[in-house]
C-alpha cells in the first residue's frame, strides 16, 4: 500500500504537520539554535521568536501574551491547572468534572482524590452534554475548580461551557476547559475561562508542545521545578522550535477556519446520512451540537478493534476511541458514560477529519465501511438485532 | 554581523541540531506522523519508530529498553525522578543532594523540603568536589534517593558518581545523576546508577525531549498523569519527531565522541593556558577532573553579564553562568558552594565548545577576550588586586 492511497480519518489521535508549520520550525533547529535564556545574539533571537509566538496565539484569543504558558502538551496542560491550582491553594478540597473527559483531568482529579480531595464527576446525557443546573448545584465554597471540556475528543459532543463558565463566575470558583480538540475550530468563550488547555499536534501542528492558558489573577504552583522558565511557572529550556510551530499551526488554522470547519461539517453529515443506512449501527454524541471534525458509531455484533484493523488492511486509519486508550481493552469511559450498551460500546469508530481530508476519501470510506462491517458480521457469533 | 563569522561557545545552553539528527526527524513532521497508540499502519509505524530510538539507547548505554522513560527533557526527568519516587515509597523522609545541583534538581528537593522531608545538602570542595564520605556520612535509614550530578554544567566538574553508586548500593538506597552534561561525552557507570536524567538539546538534538533512565525494580509515581504512556510511567503523546532526534543525537555523539572529546580536551587546555596570563582570572572548577567541553574563569573588577555583551558584540557567544538562572542577578550558586568570593562570583564566564566547536573559534576568543577584560575593567571603579 502506498502512501498516496492512504485515507488517514483519525485527526483526533494526531495530525500530519502542515507544510507552511514545518517551514516555520526548521531555522529553529539549523541556524536559530539559541536557549531563549540566554543572554547573545543567538539567545536573543530564540527569545524574540518566543515571544512573537506567545503574542500572536493570544492576540488570535483576544488574551494577553502573559497568560499563554508552553507546556510539553494538553496533558501537562492538564495536570498543571489541576494540580498546580490545588497545590497554589491548599484550602479548597472539593472539584467538579465530568464522566466524560479525557484522562489527563480524570486521573489528575483521581490523584487528587486519593490525596482526600472531594470530587463530583457530573453525569452526562445520552448525546454526551452535561446540564449547566448540575454544574450549579455541586458548585460549593471549597469548590477549588471546576473542570469540564470544550468538545469531547471521542463522541465531538460540544458542552456548554459558555454557561458553565457563567456560573462558575458568580461562584467566584476558576472554570478550567481541555480545547485540545475545540481550539482552532471554534469560537471559545475566552471571557469566561479562567484556564484553558490546548496541544500542537491535534492542529496540525508539532507533537510535545502546548499551552495552558492561564488567566491572569489565577495562582498557579508549578508542577517542574527548575529554573524558572514561563515566569516561575513551568521549568524547563524553552522548545523553541515547537512554540514556533505551535503559532505557525494557529495561524495556519485560523487563516483557513471558515473554509476548513464548513467542509468538515459537511463530512460529518454525510457520513452520519450513509452510516445510518447501516443495519445495526448508531451515532454516539450528538447530532448537531458537535465539533465538526468528530464523528463516533457504533455497531452491532462488531469489534471496534477487528473494524479498524479491517480499514487499515484498506487503507483507510481510523479509530476505536482515543489513541491514548488503545492498548487497553476497557471499554471507552465515555461510550459507557453516554449509555451505550456494552455490546455496542465495543464495536464503535471514531472518524475524524483533517485540514487534507478530501471529499474522495469520504466516498472510499463509505464505500469501504458497509461491506467491511457485514464481512465482520458474517464471521461474529453474535447477531444483528435489526 | 553575519552567521558565518559567529563564534557560538555556549554549548552548555544548548547546541545546534546536527544535520543527520534533522534529517532522521523531518520524516516524522512530514508523512510519518502517526500516534505511536493508534493501531492502524501510520501508528503502528511511529510506534516502531519509537521502540527502535528506545532499544538504540538503552543498547547504547547498555540497559534494557524498558528501563528508558521518554520526557520532555531533564527538567520533567529530574522532577520526575525526585517527586515520582518520594510519591512512590512515602516511607523514606530524607534525600541527599549537594549544594552545586542544577535547579531542577534543587528545587524539587526543596519542594519536598517544603512538605516535611529532610535534606541534606552536600558542601563540596573548592574544585566543586563532593566527598563519597561525606554521602557514607549522610546515608540513612530512611534515605529516599541520593542526588547527585555526573559533570557540573556551570564549571564542568565530574563528580565521583561511581563511588557514590557503590554506597548507595550497599544501603540500598536509589542513586540518581543528572548527567545532561556528561551524557554522549563520558562513560557512565551505569551498573551503579538507578536514575539518570538527559536532554537532547545539549547534545546537538532538539530542545522538548529527553528520558530518565530507570532501573528496573525502581518504582515510580507518574507526576504527569493521563493516557498512561510510557508504561504508565509518563502520559501524553509521544513525541515521535524528537524521540526519533533523540536517538539521532546520541548515535551522531557515540560516533563521533573519541575525536570529538579529544578536541574538546585540547580546547579546555589551550583556553586554561591563555587565561591563566590575563591578570586577576581564575579557573572555577577542576583542572582534570572535568567534563571536556565546559571551561568556567572569573575575571576581578568586572561584571560577567557585561563581558558576555561584549563578547557577543565581538561575534562571540558565550555565557555567565547557567542559561537557566540568566534572568536573576543573583550569584551563581555554584560559584559560592565552591567559594568563589563574591566580587569575582559576579565576574564569571563559561566558555563551552561543541561538536562544530574550531580551532579558529578558539583562536578567536583567544585574542578578542583579554582586550575585552581590559576595557571592561578601563570603565570598572574596581581595581585589579594582582
Amino acid at each position: 500500500m502506498t502512501m498516496q492511497t492512504y485515507t488517514y480519518l483519525d485527526n483526533s489521535a494526531t495530525t500530519p504537520v502542515a507544510e507552511a508549520v514545518l517551514d516555520a520550525m526548521l531555522p529553529y533547529f539549523t541556524h536559530r539554535y539559541g536557549n531563549a535564556s540566554s543572554l547573545h545574539q543567538q539567545g536573543r533571537e530564540a527569545h524574540k521568536a518566543l515571544e512573537e509566538a506567545r503574542t500572536e496565539i493570544a492576540a488570535g484569543l483576544g488574551v494577553s501574551p502573559a497568560e499563554i504558558l508552553f507546556t510539553s502538551g494538553a496533558t501537562e496542560a492538564d495536570n498543571l491547572a489541576i494540580l498546580g491550582l490545588a497545590a497554589a491553594d491548599p484550602s479548597k478540597r472539593h472539584i467538579i468534572t465530568t464522566a466524560i473527559e479525557h484522562h489527563a483531568v480524570l486521573h489528575s482529579v483521581e490523584a487528587l482524590a486519593a490525596r482526600g480531595y472531594e470530587t463530583t464527576v457530573l453525569d452526562v446525557d445520552p448525546s454526551g452534554r452535561v446540564d449547566p443546573e448540575q454544574v450549579r448545584a455541586a458548585l460549593r465554597d471549597d469548590t477549588l475548580l471546576v473542570s469540564v471540556m470544550a468538545g469531547n475528543n471521542e463522541i465531538g459532543t460540544l458542552q456548554p461551557i459558555e454557561a458553565i463558565g457563567d456560573l462558575c463566575r458568580e461562584r467566584e470558583v476558576p472554570f478550567h476547559t481541555d480545547a485540545v480538540q475545540a481550539y482552532g475550530k471554534l469560537n471559545l468563550p475566552m471571557d469566561r475561562i479562567d484556564l484553558m488547555s490546548v496541544s500542537a499536534h491535534k492542529l496540525h501542528g508539532p507533537k510535545g508542545i502546548g499551552f495552558l492558558f492561564v488567566r491572569k489573577g489565577v495562582s498557579l504552583s508549578p508542577i517542574l521545578h527548575g529554573g524558572g522558565h514561563e515566569r516561575g511557572r513551568r521549568s524547563g529550556t524553552e522548545n523553541v522550535a515547537g512554540i514556533v510551530g505551535l503559532a505557525a499551526a494557529a495561524r495556519v488554522a485560523s487563516t483557513e477556519r471558515e473554509e476548513v470547519v464548513a467542509r468538515m461539517r459537511g463530512f460529518r453529515k454525510r457520513l452520519m446520512g450513509a452510516i445510518a443506512e447501516i443495519p445495526g449501527s448508531r451515532l454516539n454524541g450528538h447530532a448537531t451540537e458537535s465539533l465538526p471534525h468528530i464523528a463516533n458509531f457504533s455497531f452491532e455484533a462488531i469489534e471496534g478493534e477487528s473494524l479498524v484493523m479491517k480499514l487499515d488492511e484498506h487503507g483507510i486509519a481510523a479509530s476505536t476511541g482515543s489513541a491514548c486508550s488503545s492498548p487497553t481493552l476497557e471499554p471507552s469511559h465515555v461510550l459507557v458514560a453516554i449509555g451505550v450498551p456494552l455490546s455496542m460500546a465495543h464495536g464503535s469508530l471514531r472518524i475524524s477529519t483533517g485540514r487534507q481530508t478530501t471529499e474522495a476519501e469520504i466516498d472510499r470510506l463509505i464505500e469501504v465501511l458497509p461491506r467491511v462491517v457485514e464481512e465482520l458480521r458474517s464471521f461474529s457469533p453474535f447477531k444483528v438485532s435489526r
